[in-house]
């Protein structure tokens, strides 16, 4: 029997874009990208209360959330609450971040859009205040 | 607790693209082709022996395996076995064909890469002889 927070995918590495994200997240790239696919897939794990950094992409992202809850804020938005199954349509340059709840690891695949025409830009951290 | 077979996403709807398929399939459109986002992303769910027809995909297509045993075979080439977490890269313009094992459920994402240039050729089902 499966654990009721397993994946589909293997956590992968240590996140090598650590100094983006607060707390522990690991990577896992399935599809790095190339010319003939032109597509930049990951599976990306957190643990409780783990977090990206404040960030936007010029060509937008899509989170498909494979484990566990999660948070997702767009900007001078309220914190939405993310679960297995859910999919997040995030626009090109909406400045948004996402992690674990805090009583919660969380995993979601991680889609860039219009590829090559995509670049991530990382701003602040997510503060505590902000997390909640 | 999960069932060992459980998968993150919902089984959707019947397929409405059942008769380029052999036996019983759902498809859940996770996102659908828009000019923001210039993704194609869909969960596939097979039951036991089923499987698509032979077809292509000008663009390509990538498949992210999230539940069961599958098999994938391009023309003139050998029958792969897929198991939960296998990505697999189809080239664009690859004839090819995609499904469950006999004796498994079997489920994927499916992501058209390339989009909006890519256009999916269905061509003959996969006899019972080919599929074994």
């Amino acid at each position: 029997m499966a654990k009721e927070n397993s994946q589909p995918f293997e956590k992968g590495e240590i996140n090598p874009y650590s100094e983006f994200f607060t707390g522990e997240t690991h990577l896992n790239m399935l599809v790095k990208k190339d010319d003939v696919f032109n597509s930049s897939i990951g599976n990306v794990t957190f643990e409780k209360g783990a977090r990206t950094n404040w960030h936007k992409h010029s060509g937008g992202q899509i989170l498909l959330v494979t484990m566990g809850v999660g948070r997702y804020q767009e900007r001078n938005k309220e914190i939405q609450e993310l679960k297995k199954g859910d999919v997040v349509k995030i626009p090109p340059n909406v400045e948004h971040w996402h992690g674990a709840a805090p009583n919660s690891e969380f995993a979601h695949i991680s889609i860039e859009t219009n590829i090559p025409n995509n670049v991530t830009t990382w701003l602040d951290k997510v503060s505590d205040n902000e997390y909640k």
